[in-house]
């Protein structure tokens, strides 16, 4: 049977076409709708209000990289950039408006697919006149500073007279009521091209604008300058049916810039919407081939929800070149003020990794650039080597506010600890960078920056454990771990894992560096001093308090949490639409000492290091945690999803599964209203390949253990494994492996501790007979 | 018969109130409506706004002196501060818009008298639920901090099971999407009182405000803080009927004030709305017994359109003790960025110099203070003496823009020239400063300020002007007259004649004072070498060129004008509804080389000065004028209607004076739309006393020259002349005066080449015989 979890979108499939689609005007849904129907190609990221004002939007472009603090008060935040979406319409003096005009039927739908978003209206003016006004719009991907949108107007019953359509690009959006443009310039080249420059403290914003008539004749053409934006308008005298184009250029500065985005303008004129969308749609097949996900038997609205976080990966993935990353919200929403967390890292980059390694060593790139930020933040608390930020805008400084709004009825600053004490970040980090090295085998990166990454975090782990003197043991006092409704605990078991992790890499590439006589050894020891540091990351190794799994075989979360009393009532938070609601009747203070978790914390280990412990502890802790959970963060589910799956536990991770799968999509109205959730769409990804495919690979060996969820017949994908393309198709009962070309060294598949050699393909199947075992299709089966 | 100036707007007269009311809900008279609605107190203007978003709305809060400027390009402007108006109402989950809910009426209507704003709708929702809201709102005349509403929701059929009233304050609104605010704190004081603190460069703005509940029983309350805002959420459980009360305390920065408006605030619980209208209300009455325009034989709606005038005559006049002037628009709306023109010195302080004189004295205060920005701009363009700014905000420093926003098709910045040629301001000011010493004979304020400002425009006058070999005199080039239709021009005349006044006063004066041997003389002489000047004024006055009527008695408006082309169809552009239509059709570069007027510039003269030129020369430049004066300043028919009636052309200056009369009240819906005219406003008081009654006051002589509109038989108001506030009832058959005390020095009363002594009261009737004579009622009739 289908799942249920959306009544307010629908599904329709089309040929070549998949629609999300709203059926009605439903301002409750208006924010929510904007964020997850946004046009985003990585560069820009357009939310999806209606062209027409409406009371409830929120208005927003925003550009990868764009950053700006307004007042010394305020974060930096992504900026919210003109808009170029609002379309004026009047016809025979009448206004046409969402809101205010009578609306026969009102559709807004997008094609997953392609990414163009639709937008059908049935208006009846005061006399009687019933209008039909169709939009289109899509970001190209073919071209990324390209943003088109096409207009039609229908008069079904009679003509309009006078009809009066208005359109630019308006400058005063604000980011929630604060501006951050310095000056905002417009013209008008050549009475078609409108331009507004706007001016940040670091970067220039210019937005090219020009309207092409495709149907309708224009009587007269005016440009008008308000404020901060301009705006043509195009009169018609006695028409039915107009059809306008608009195409938008939008680019970052510099007068190389300037050229080509004028050449391009010129050029638009002799393509249109249609050519450009057909240039674009090639891009995104390309895209699909690579990266879609084929499961046989999952129903038509799970396998939508699938391609919609994939669609909404691909849409916060940066361009080539550009030094920035992955904000919580990507590009679709004022969230979290476009900060980058740790979400990217360990919830996006292992897509990335796996399907565009380039982009993922770009993304990890970004963390390097910010590597100096990261000294000096972890100088600034008094430890050594790197500590990464919790929130970070572009530089990699730490853009955590220290102090949140006053509490209200105190008066008192809240202190936000999780800039300072989530330590785990800094260990996330590495873990992608070792995956990344692990997955691609790209040596030049390590040599470059992965190294330097690793040492400095490592230095830093080293510095912040203190000596237990009764215990004998090296422990973690005072951080925060993934579960954030825990504050000021010692010895989070996420934490010192991931720390002995970052150490033991680093201590293992030290001594290979050493061994091997590197000849970057002495540029990487004059930049860390890691060969200094040898000595105390063995030590640290050697004495790091690793928190094992108790009698009952729980692993605690940290060292107080099991003697903390349970929250009472837990189920009644936990099937809340409030998120958080738990916060409405408890003080912070309380809830850091209950038993209860916002998010997954020792359970996301399970999924990071999925040989770490043996399957009934795996399971005895998922079980035992999740009764504690309240899956208050967009990142819980996902990670409870793929570690029941790996653990064979197939309806609790269909389950989780497609909670996490509807985490956007779902009827909360609240839910998504400033953007979707980055980390969710990953971590679908990463419960699909790791979890139900359960396929992982360690640099020379691919391990596979299936466990689809009943009905599921059959996923496969692609995965880069080594720089080759490798697809899969993975089930329960076959097994098949074939690479695009010829790997020059052979890997090893091991399934059920058996191990096969994999060269160019591998088809393997469940024998139907008593054993069960897994057999090669071919003969020989090359037992190890 | 009536006139119909007005359409959308009604006349509603009940015991006591005055309404000007709105029938529906107008989307395209919403900013209009919201200006000339507006609830302003002289401290505070707040527009007047649907209590529900809407979607052509445009919120806005000014207070008085709070400037601020954004960026280095952006110009010093009113901040638009934060909103306390809007009202959420969701009932059984169904929020109430203005545009979305279906609306049976709706009504707003301001009362003329007080100044309260009602709102009344009545709402359907989707279950058929009729709501009626209603909302009352004013800002105190009695504490000029304090605005209070009262919002009432009634539910005609049924009860609402849950229903849910968020109201607070929302500091995310902008200036036009530029914000001000470096940074906004929120907090709640003892679940009642929520404040919102806003940091400008060099103003801190707090609005307290709390609510109280008169009908209903609230379930539960909450506080919810946004970026920027604060709200308290109200919910009620199967209620009908509930009644709230918000006030709201707003104030400038200080601990002294915190205190104040704590101990405010706590006061309020124990009043509430009525009690608070009332103290209100008894203020407004002393303003409308003082300063109350009374008229025998006028309509309702002209009557209301002149107390409308004065309503906001008196909203736009700054509190005590305020350094701060009175804005193009007051304290209406974002435009002209609240700046202070000439419109105050010449429009709008008559009024106050004759009924509110230490108003006025605060008023040219302002200016005292900015003298030395005056003194510096002087200097910058090369001349001595002060220069006053064409626009002023807070300081006095020229504030208009050197540069306008680029021509949008050449992408060339266009040049401002109004800051640096319209040097009449410099004049402007110092007629003003003489009037009001004239009326007040207030010495103190000429000794400490007048004298200073007095010569040093002086100053300015002598070394600006140019000496003419040729014609021998002295001329002044290159300037801009009061109509901005030209530009660059020489000798325009109003400007000349207004410089041959200012060195006049200041000769007369630096002659008293160096005669008199005057204390303050050295003091004077040290800060503005006065003496040293006396001979340069001479000699200025006895050689500067003053246009003079030609041989068709036409006085040449500037050196230029009368020799260029007349504007073809200027009547096209005279009934155009658009605003400076005649830029549409022609560039800025034609129109100067044209016989085409913005607004009156000859014709002011006539006004300023009433017995300077024979009226049939003065009746032949109206005539003349006005066929080329295309009114498109809301500074125009003002006059125009003044100088008719000053020279007995009773129809003209009716219709001019009508036209006058509704410049913020017509139909035209974007007239206003960024704030009401404050010029026009004080035109209109000027053109009733000095025009229609015909009073002018010299010091010691009371000219009276009434010409009444046809069907007006008497006008009646209060003027202050020497702190003497003296009640006049004026008609073409009889003049009364009466002191409120007998005056110590006889005023002269002059009407028709006859003189009466005034010392306390004096009827004056016009003999009915053949003679037409004026008489006094009393036997005695005192000629001189």
């Amino acid at each position: 049977m289908e799942c249920t979890a959306m009544e307010h979108y629908k599904i329709e499939k089309e040929k070549n076409r998949l629609w999300l689609t709203e059926n009605s005007y439903a301002p409750l849904y208006e924010l929510k709708t904007e964020s997850i129907f946004a046009q985003c190609n990585g560069y820009m990221g357009v939310r999806a209000v209606h062209p027409f004002l409406s009371v409830e939007e929120s208005r927003g472009m925003f550009l990868c990289g764009v950053f700006d603090k307004a007042y010394e008060n305020e974060v930096t935040e992504l900026v919210n950039c003109p808009d170029i979406t609002w379309f004026g319409i009047e016809i025979d003096a009448e206004k046409i408006h969402t809101d205010s005009t009578k609306l026969h039927s009102c559709t807004r739908k997008i094609d997953i697919l392609s990414g163009e978003l639709r937008l059908f209206y049935v208006f009846e003016l005061s006399t009687g006149t019933l209008v039909e006004i169709e939009v289109k719009r899509f970001a190209s991907l073919d071209n990324k500073h390209l943003f088109m949108q096409s207009y039609r107007v229908h008069i079904c019953n009679g003509i309009g007279k006078n009809i009066k359509i208005t359109t630019g690009i308006n400058g005063q959006i604000t980011n929630s009521g604060v501006s951050h443009f310095h000056s905002v310039t417009e013209r008008v080249y050549d009475r078609e091209v409108m331009e507004s420059r706007g001016e940040l403290e670091e970067n220039i914003v210019t937005v090219l604008t020009a309207c092409t008539i495709k149907t309708g004749t224009v009587a007269k053409k005016d440009f008008t300058l308000k404020r901060r934006s301009i705006y043509g308008i195009y009169s018609f005298t006695e028409e039915n049916d107009i059809e306008i184009e608009k195409a938008a250029y939008i680019y970052q500065g510099g007068e190389t810039e300037d050229c080509r985005a004028r050449r391009y303008m010129d050029c638009f004129k002799n393509t249109g919407y249609q050519k450009q969308f057909c240039m674009h749609r090639k891009q995104m097949q390309n895209f699909w081939r690579k990266a879609g996900i084929g499961i046989e038997g999952n129903g038509l609205e799970q396998q939508a929800a699938i391609s919609f976080s994939q669609y909404h990966m691909l849409g916060m993935t940066p361009p080539d070149r550009a030094e920035c990353s992955i904000a919580a919200k990507g590009l679709t929403g004022e969230g979290y003020k476009g900060h980058v967390f740790w979400d990217t890292e360990i919830f996006i980059l292992p897509f990335l990794i796996y399907t565009y390694p380039e982009k993922a060593r770009q993304l990890l790139m970004f963390r390097y650039l910010g590597l100096e930020k990261a000294r000096q933040k972890a100088k600034e608390y008094g430890y050594q080597g790197a500590m990464f930020p919790w929130e970070a805008a572009k530089t990699g400084e730490e853009e955590t506010p220290k102090y949140a709004a006053l509490n209200i009825h105190t008066g008192k600053a809240n202190r936000v600890w999780s800039g300072i004490k989530e330590y785990h970040v800094t260990a996330d980090v590495i873990y992608a960078v070792e995956q990344y090295f692990t997955v691609t085998g790209d040596r030049e990166f390590m040599e470059q920056c992965g190294y330097e990454m690793i040492f400095e975090a490592a230095k830093f782990w080293v510095s912040c454990a203190k000596w237990d003197e009764t215990e004998h043991r090296y422990c973690i006092y005072d951080v925060i771990g993934p579960d954030e409704y825990t504050e000021h605990i010692n010895n989070n078991a996420y934490t010192n894992y991931m720390a002995e992790f970052c150490v033991k890499t680093a201590c293992r590439y030290a001594r290979q560096l050493k061994e091997g006589g590197h000849k970057e050894c002495s540029r990487l020891e004059q930049r860390t001093g890691f060969l200094e540091y040898l000595e105390k990351f063995e030590e640290f190794l050697s004495k790091i308090y690793l928190p094992k799994p108790g009698r009952n075989g729980i692993i605690p979360q940290d060292d107080t949490f099991l003697s903390k009393p349970c929250l009472q009532e837990i189920e009644k938070y936990k099937s809340s639409q409030v998120k958080q609601a738990v916060l409405l009747d408890y003080s912070r203070d309380e809830i850091v000492n209950m038993q209860v978790l916002k998010q997954a914390d020792v359970i996301m280990l399970f999924d990071l290091f999925p040989r770490l412990f043996p399957d009934d502890i795996v399971r005895k802790n998922i079980l035992f945690y999740e009764k504690r959970t309240l899956h208050d963060s967009s990142l819980s589910y996902c990670v409870h999803a793929q570690a029941s799956a790996y653990t064979g536990d197939k309806k609790a991770a269909d389950r989780f599964f497609k909670k996490a799968l509807f985490i956007d999509l779902n009827d909360n109205p609240y839910d998504s209203a400033d953007g979707i959730h980055s980390a969710s769409m990953g971590g679908i990804w990463n419960c699909l390949i790791f979890g139900f495919a359960g396929v992982r690979f360690t640099g020379t060996e691919v391990w596979i253990r299936p466990c689809l969820p009943e009905n599921w017949k059959e996923i496969s994908f692609f995965l880069t494994l080594c720089k080759i393309e490798i697809q899969f198709a993975v089930s329960e009962k076959r097994i098949v492996m074939e690479a695009t070309k010829e790997l020059k060294e052979p890997l090893y598949v091991c399934v059920e501790d058996k191990r096969y050699t994999f060269v160019r393909s591998l088809e393997l199947y469940r024998d139907t007979g008593e054993t069960k075992e897994w057999k090669k299709k071919s003969e020989d089966v090359s037992l190890t």
